[in-house]
């Protein structure tokens, strides 16, 4: 008998809708890998650099189908525009909120580009919420997702929160990309009522984080720990830590900055060692030819395969 | 005839909601004590660090159930995904706003991280919110907390109010552990309609809060007289003018930081000697073994016995 | 014939609401004398100072109608657990809006601790509100009084503006207590549409005030001539300019800070020459012992009846 | 047969309710001229220096009624309490937003003082609002602007907009009392959708204006041309261009601060020289003995019949 | 066969309003040609300094349906006093914000003249918003733009976007007028769900770009071999790449601030080679005698018809 596709989403009770809409959202072994395609808005368009057809959102759908992703994750003006056009061949997650990177990321806060109602009335499976944690505007992050996890609750659509530390006080205890900061990230998600977390993989802290009085003790003796460790042991042992502060939310890891096809397996093996959920892998696949795209899919399916 | 189980919500005139509802809140004499583990937002994912399995909220529903609670405290995530788990086995409190200490607490305000009516849905018992007594941002925290305790009233569900002095005016005025800070704070609560007062038992001032200008002469005097006393009746009598402070709502103290066994159960027992309801009590308890947690609940318990 | 027991209300025209609703809030010859007790929220709990049981709520609704007061005026946790237990004994003030002091007071803004639609449901007789003239964020200040305002008029309250100079602007103009502040806080509540004034009595500007080319000429000359007549005549005229500047609107004077009894009945003495409604008296009240507050009602009504 | 009463109104299109509203405050051949008393809030208390009963609002209703103004304009609590007494005697204009002068105008924004809504309800024939044109809050004032545009319009009332230059932005500028300052902000008002534009006659700016760069070369060129008229020609081709730059939007032009009645009179000649539709003009009538006002609004009335 | 009206907008799925509306806007061939009339607003009046009646709206009127323009686009306050006096000969299209120039740009935002509902009821074909992109309240600007798309969506109707790079941000890297800022504002205009985008057409960076780090080295490159090309070429190759970042969003081109025919004539070469929808061309049009006007529009006409 088969594996229980929706093995990832048991441990935390969901409410029906969720569920419905999850078992699209996944491979048949119960992992998932999704196409995320709103970093034009993030990241201004110096993605034009693509060695592919990168800016054009209906190769993006292309690409979606083609290479069996779970999904895409777009802003309304593509799904509206683009995805209605694949007349529903790749299910669709709406990223609802979002910001430019010109003005300083000091003060961060990721603000609304659609609602919950407008991702419903396209045919949307999912939403998408960036959540900056530790950012000195919090106090309307926190609310502004409530709202959102609310109207996901009222239309029963799983929310997939990108867990993402951010701004001027997360940099003065380590920066965005320490354990310590991804971790508590993913747990605020969690506790603010995820379906699913989006993480990045942590990576060592630099060696001021050790001495840094303003991060908990607990912490810099982890990090002093885990550096001790081989690298891919210690991959994993971070990806592990993420998806534990998870607490039964399934996790999504995030493919990074294009790197090479060699450094996003290593990661992905270490991610899928330390128990995740699947994969959110997007510049790494659509800024690359499209034969070399479907190489490294194939590697990170055939990772989750054995998931 | 069997003691009032209600006899502490006497003093002030509840509404018939609050007082179905008070009733699986209290233990037979009418005391309480309540597992909060709202813990991980505020504090980061520090105490992973804990002896126990701390971060999984399936340990402590079985802990807060095992253990004899009255109720959990938790963050809507953790109520939506976990608690519904226990099928109703333990009494809800949803705390329904919140912030990460990633920033500065300066200008302190935690806002929403759910809504009563979020709460009311899943089946709660109760309504946790956070004031920061004396904090900049008070006008945005008055209505806020304004709006919450309408919600409240509307559905008939008591409201704990944790009333914690907090910001930088505060701190200019002898910071937020005085029994001037929370004498005021625990005030506040009571005059802005809550049902129950949360509150830290306060500490000996710093010697300069004698001095402090800032500060009330009446409160200088007092803290004077009150560093003369023998540091058991000091506590008892720090707590009993927080208990009268909240004049006639009633106080569940916290159990603050984590700290020896011994100090748990001397404070407390200054608590009940102020007279309190009874406690709110978490990283003493799922930081711990569960062994040695239950034996400090078996203490408070023997002593709220005796209340 | 007895005299016109609304005969302060008949200058300015009311709705059947608040008609109705002033005669409660009245004594036999038309005057009021009302015991505000909202201070622990403004002051912190200092008032525990008192020779009396101050910080009790009951021992407040005791002492308004042992006292003959014509209402009480609190916040409305108090109106909600304390002053329900009177069975409408005594009329209810329920202040809506509030602040703590632990914060500067430079840019003060009061905001709400309930509604007039909360004030409502429990029986309430009237609203207060506290406007703090001259202040930074007057922008928001006038329009939430607006808002209160409007909701009196659907539901037929009277409203008592508590009108209150503050914040950084007026003290570079001379102060909270001067006439010339003073008479401008009470024309503006009159403008934004009041049905009672509370006011200070105005003291002497100091010296400087004379030399300071921000404050208009006109009041720097009337100061000046103000400060040369003898005290009781001074007061006199400077309360009667007060209920001038109100234009028709009644004016209660408040007690203002804990005094001794001769001066509050000196006070008073002036502000019913001056043409008073009444006055709102409370940390000269509940401060003292019950029978000193008894004498002074009793001198301060001994007053209002020849008013 | 006589002139068009609604002639100054064929140049744009108005709705139904709005022309309805304007026949009453227009004079038999189309002018209007109307008395503001507004002022007690902008201007503080200071205009109880008038030789007049300035500060009362019987006085004021009974002075516009006996002078034959065709509206009087005053804030909410005036036309509630006051204006009401009048019984419809005197067409009124509710004035809904407003502010003090306590604090600086650097940032200047002038909120509500009530609503559309509210001066319906009581019987208002328009509805007066004041923009200021530059300021740095004008991201807060266009909408607010636009909500009561929207509302005038939903209840049919004309809206006169105060289309006042002010802020720190305007005074690097010129200040507020240039042409250009004075024509771009009427300008702005019609752009808004106002019904009527209320306008400062400007002056004369200051020699460094001509050299300011931030200033358009067209405006330091055309005030170099202006300041070269004699006194009577430039002060109308002051009043001929804001009347320009309203676009066919009839203007009214204030009395501004008190003056001589030579000067009220002179300015009020070059004002219907440049084609206004009347006046508003309150402290150099209110703040008259009544004679003297009479005989200036003699005068002006005598200027409009002409027009 | 005539060629297809709608086909550049045959990319990009619209909705069944977007579609109908669109057909007006367009001329025979697919192109458009809109005059704006919203500059009084963003540029104060010195546009009176025109050679023609550029200050009267009923003039903007006669020359748009005169010339044969495809629209007019204005705020409300003139859509709703001089455009509904044309009776429909000419479609509209009401800009929905706006601003003054008077106070900084360092910090814009455009805020609401009007709301869509307004634009609707009076007969709009189309609703105009600008967008500033990387202004430090783009936090304010998106959910304002993503309220503003659902509006048009609810009523069917086309948004043109007007998408600027603005403030202290953009400043900082390169300035508003580079490929890279406005290619960047394209794209974010087209993700938040824009039907039609308005861009000007970029223009050679400064030296310093090229060595500017904070702008990506892809667009520093990009900006190098640019400025290789033979300036027509360079040109349409910055138009084109324009067209590319709206992604099949149509892009019509702003004339930009008056300056010569031939320049203009030019510049529109370039963007027709570039694969533009079509133009807004408003200051070169009526701040030039009519006839002169024309002769411009015959030539844009000319190219359109080529296109």
């Amino acid at each position: 008998m088969a594996q229980d596709r929706l093995r990832f989403f048991r441990q935390a009770r969901l409410g029906p809708g969720e569920i419905a809409r999850i078992r699209p959202l996944t491979r048949d072994n119960g992992t998932s890998i999704i196409l995320p395609y709103d970093q034009f808005i993030e990241h201004d368009c110096r993605h034009f650099e693509a060695e592919s057809d990168a800016g054009n959102p209906d190769y993006i759908m292309e690409l979606g189908t083609d290479l069996g992703f779970n999904a895409v994750a777009v802003h309304y003006g593509i799904a509206r525009r683009y995805w209605t056009k694949t007349e529903g061949r790749i299910p669709l997650i709406v990223k609802v909120n979002g910001k430019t990177s010109i003005p300083s990321d000091a003060q961060a806060l990721s603000t609304a580009t659609s609602s919950v109602e407008d991702a419903v009335r396209i045919g949307a499976t999912g939403i998408g919420y960036t959540l900056y944690y530790g950012s000195p505007r919090q106090d309307e992050d926190l609310p502004q997702l409530a709202a959102v996890r609310r109207e996901c609750e009222r239309y029963g659509l799983p929310l997939i929160v990108w867990a993402y530390p951010r701004g001027e006080a997360i940099d003065a205890k380590g920066g965005k990309e320490t354990s310590y900061a991804l971790e508590s990230a993913a747990r605020l998600a969690m506790e603010m009522g995820a379906t699913i977390v989006k993480s990045n993989l942590p990576k060592a802290a630099k060696p001021d984080f050790l001495k840094n009085e303003k991060v908990p003790k607990y912490y810099r003796e982890l990090e002093e720990q885990l550096q001790k460790m081989d690298p891919a042991a210690q991959a994993t042992e971070r990806a592990r830590r993420v998806v534990k502060a998870s607490t039964g939310i399934p996790v999504l890891f995030s493919g990074g900055e294009g790197t090479s096809a060699e450094t996003v397996v290593m990661n992905a093996t270490a991610c899928v060692n330390g128990g995740c959920f699947g994969f959110i892998i997007g510049r790494n696949m659509w800024k690359r030819t499209k034969p070399e795209a479907k190489k490294i899919v194939d590697q990170l399916t055939a990772l989750l395969d054995k998931a």
